[in-house]
Order: C-alpha cells, then sequence, then structure tokens
C-alpha cells in the first residue's frame, strides 16, 4: 500500500568515493521496478538485500553505459539463478541489440524469455499498466534519446469500516461500497448511506524519475504535484556552463524544477566524480526547494504507508 | 625487475559473498596489464588503488560475460579522465562488435584509439612482445573459445659489476659484458674476462593465467616449469561432475596440472557460489600439489624483486 524507493546508485559517468552508478529499486503495490541498472547494481542488490527475482520490470533511461552497463550481467544471474518468469524491459531502440549480440557470442540461451518494450523517446506515454499503477515516459532532454518515468499509483478504492457492517451483507454491497455507492433494497430504498459503512480510500502516490537532462521547464507539466521527484543534479553552480554544454543540470536548477512542479519532495542524484563532498549540491537545491533530500546508496524513501 | 600480479576478482558467474568477477592486475618491468575485466573491475582498480590509466595492454580470455563485462565501463572511464593513449585489447572474434555497437548507441567518440587483436583460440602464439616480455596464448577448452595467457619475461642480461669496473671502459664494452662477452685489445687479446667486471643476470620469471577450462593436460607442455600458475578451480570434488558438464575444473584437478607441469606455485580461483568457506578447495588442492594459495581480492603476488 505505498511506493518505496530503494537508491541502490546515484554516481555520474566515472564511479568514486565508493559510490555506484544509477540504479533504483521500486516496489508499488505488489510490482517489483528496477529503473536503471548501471554497473555493479546486481552487487549493490546483493548488498542491500534486493531479491533478484522478484524483478519482473526493468526501465532503461538511455544508452549511456552508467544507466545500462549492469544489465547483462543482471540478467545472467537471472538465469543462473534458475529464474523461469517472463521479464519485461523497458528502453530505448539499440538496447535489445546490445542484449542480443552479447548473449550470441557467450552461446548463452536464456531460461526465460525477454519481452522488449522499445520506448518513444519524443512523446510521452503509458507503457506499463496494471490494476494498480501506470508507469508513464518523461521526454527529456539529453545528448542522445533519454527519458525519465513518472510511477502513478491508481486511485484507490474506499476501505470498508468492519465495526460498522452489519451481518448478511452480500458480496456485491461491499464492492459498491468499496466504488462509494450507497446500498439500496429491493424497493428501491437507500438502506446504507455508503459513508456511515466506509473509511476514505487512502491516498494515491506518484513518484518521478528524471535523469539525465538538461535544465527543461517543459517537463513541469508532466510532473505536476508529484509526492516525490528525483531529478539529476550533476553540478553545482559553479559548473553551470558545463552542465548546459553536456545536457546535464545543476542543484540550484533541480530544485527551480521542483518547485516549478510544485512537487512534495525533491531528491537529487547522478554526482559529478568533481563532488566528494555533497553538502553544497544539497545547499544550492535548498535555496529554490526546501524540502530536498540527497539521494544517497542504500536510502529507502516511502510514500504511504 | 619482477612480475607483480594483483587479484582484483576471483568470482565464478554468480558474484556473491563480497567476490567480484575475474580480473588481474599485472606488472612487467615498465608494462602494465588487465587480465579479463569482469563487471566492476573498474571500482576495483579504485578499491585497489590501481591507475586506470597506466594500463595500455588488456587481456581478455573469451565471452562469458563474468571475464569482459566490465570492459565497455574501464574504457569510458579511461575517455572521461582524458586518455589519449591508444589501447590494445587482444581478444575472441566479436569482442569488438561488442565494444563498438555500445559506444555507437552512446554516441561516443572516444579521444583515443582502441587497437583489437583478434586471438586465434586454438593455436598458442606470441600476442605481445617487447624487449623485457612476451606474452602468448594457451588454448583452453571451455564452452565457446577461450584462451589462457602466459606471462615470461625475456632472459635478462648479466649485470655490470660497478666495484671492478676500470676507468674508461666504452659504451660498447659495456653493451658487450652485459651479453657475457670478454673484452679484447687492439691484438685481440683478452683484457678482461667477463666474469671479473660482471655478476650473474637476474632470473627471468614466467605467470601462466588458466581460466576457464575442463581439466585438460594438453596445455601441460605450455605452462611446463612456469614459476606462478594461476588455474581455475570453480568446483570442489562434490561437484567433479558438474565440473566436467560446464568445462570447468576441480581445485584438485587445477592441484594435478600444477604438479604435471612441475610449476612453482599454484593459485586457484573462479570459485563458484556454492563455496562461501574456501578452505575445502584449498586442501584438495594441496592433496595434489602441496605450494597452492587461493587467488583473493586484494592478494598481490609478486616473482622477483
Amino acid at each position: 500500500m505505498a511506493i518505496s524507493i530503494k537508491i541502490l546508485g546515484s554516481s555520474s559517468a566515472t564511479p568514486v568515493f565508493n559510490r555506484h552508478h544509477s540504479a533504483q529499486y521500486l516496489t508499488i503495490e505488489k510490482e517489483h521496478f528496477l529503473v536503471d541498472c548501471g554497473e555493479g547494481t546486481q552487487m549493490q542488490m546483493k548488498h542491500y538485500g534486493v531479491k533478484l527475482l522478484k524483478i519482473n520490470h526493468i526501465f532503461i533511461s538511455h544508452l549511456h553505459g552508467d544507466h545500462y552497463l549492469g544489465l547483462v550481467g543482471l540478467i545472467s544471474s537471472m538465469h543462473l539463478n534458475g529464474r523461469t518468469e517472463k521479464l519485461h524491459i523497458y528502453g530505448p531502440y539499440g538496447l535489445i541489440e546490445i542484449i542480443t549480440i552479447q548473449f550470441k557470442y557467450s552461446d548463452t540461451c536464456l531460461n526465460f524469455q525477454i519481452q522488449f518494450h522499445e520506448i518513444k523517446p519524443n512523446i510521452p506515454e503509458i507503457i506499463f499498466e496494471n490494476n494498480d499503477v501506470t508507469v508513464s515516459t518523461i521526454p527529456l532532454q539529453h545528448r542522445i534519446p533519454c527519458t525519465g518515468f513518472l510511477f502513478k499509483e491508481k486511485p484507490k478504492h474506499k476501505r470498508i469500516n468492519k465495526e460498522m457492517i452489519p451481518e448478511g451483507i452480500l458480496l456485491q454491497e461491499i464492492a459498491d461500497l468499496k466504488k462509494g455507492l450507497d446500498l439500496y433494497d429491493a424497493n428501491g430504498e437507500i438502506t446504507y448511506k455508503n459513508e456511515d459503512l466506509t473509511l476514505p480510500a487512502r491516498t494515491h502516490h506518484s513518484y518521478a524519475y528524471c535523469s539525465d537532462t538538461i535544465y527543461d521547464e517543459t517537463i513541469v507539466p508532466l510532473i505536476q504535484n508529484v509526492d516525490l521527484l528525483y531529478h539529476e543534479a550533476t553540478f553545482g553552480n559553479d559548473f553551470e556552463e558545463r552542465a548546459r554544454k553536456t545536457f546535464h543540470t545543476t542543484a540550484a536548477q533541480a530544485g527551480t524544477i521542483a518547485k516549478l512542479a510544485n512537487v512534495q519532495k525533491l531528491i537529487i542524484g547522478h554526482f559529478s566524480s568533481r563532488y566528494k563532498i555533497l553538502d553544497s549540491l544539497l545547499e544550492e537545491a535548498k535555496t529554490n526547494f526546501d524540502n530536498t533530500e540527497l539521494a544517497l546508496e542504500g536510502l529507502t524513501f516511502t510514500l504511504g504507508n
């Protein structure tokens, strides 16, 4: 009944200071997602006790190595650990070719099927949906095709107030109450008002993952009012020009995006190897958006309970 | 004036117990070599203080992921760290295609040239040579084309005994002495006997790296009398049949190969995830060859001084 986001890595391209490349482990209701999969992600999963075989859906933002180079090793370990269930991978054009060629040369015939979903980089679209959640793309402006991902819980049903439920109530009536309907007798008279037998629905939450991108206000409508925004903040104010040239964002700019989108909370990551100590990045983001935290490895952020 | 071998990883396919995939860092005279490059090798290099940019030659034994998946990340970090010097990569057919396709999709134009040397898997041949060292292939029997590598220092010159050298000696005469020649005057008479002005040459050493392979005595002549042999020992006696089926070796069999080849010392690695504690593998190897050690991460083995 919550969204949980565990940070497995939040380093940018050169991994230093024992920081690892981008990867996040999400659980939403019964689903287990992996978002990006930099080199060493399978080791980070072991380190933090994340079960390899629970993951059925992997989302790759783009084909810079620090966001996907752990994928073939991860898939190999799933294979060696006896996986038989289909694995869904969502990523840009080219990713399945990269995976396929490597298993061709290693002469590996996987025990399970990979279903690849090619992402269109320029238009936001729903790429995954079940009863509880949708996952949509967020087109980002980077040096190569790149998308973020928006994870949204669907509106929940009202909850039955067990203490108030009369005896003999029918299953269909329970279903109607959850939908917010009143109950009627055979004559069409109200027997129970919905509000007397139910509790409000639990809040549904949303999480947006935005990495890598130049400062780009066009994403604001797509991430408006999310509960939690992860936004890259590769550089500080000292390298604002370099951020622009390399299609990255500064921490202060990430704060501005969070403010414009009216999000509840911001976490920043994709830290450049220039910054051993990250305090200055956090402070700069906070000048524009106070409720900011660093997306440090090992931290878990939870929405709902 | 020595061969130094630092173990960066010696896990087989599933990395567990904080063990990393195969990678070794060798220094021989002025050369810095990397042998295999499993996922996470660049992080292991950072961890153990190995300088990324010193490496000019990388040898990849075969295209199972646990032996090469760190390569693209490593090359990327070399690029980001400003490398301009040519990088030589020696590996099987297919490796350069795997590298090239990934840099194509990441739209990376490297600042330096990669010179790829395709290894013929079935015949031993010299693939690198300079004044001090040769590197030859050792054809191995595995599920896919696979070669080990033999690193041999060339015989050294005799050393000049500075205390005994007379004044006014010519550079050419020094060179002759190093080659073991006596010195003559203009009339063809011996002026100095070589043994009076020189010290014996330092010993030259050899190191053989054999991973992955089924138990295979045909490699014995190729690694005869080496000072140090690394041989895979994926399994113990309890999985001898599985070793055979998967084209791997048991620790006891690795000991037998070391004995047959009359090597000075054996180190074993490529440990299966079945073994958390490795003592039994070491003991089993020692039943056939006593001078055996585990090739544990972080250990450095030195030949000469």
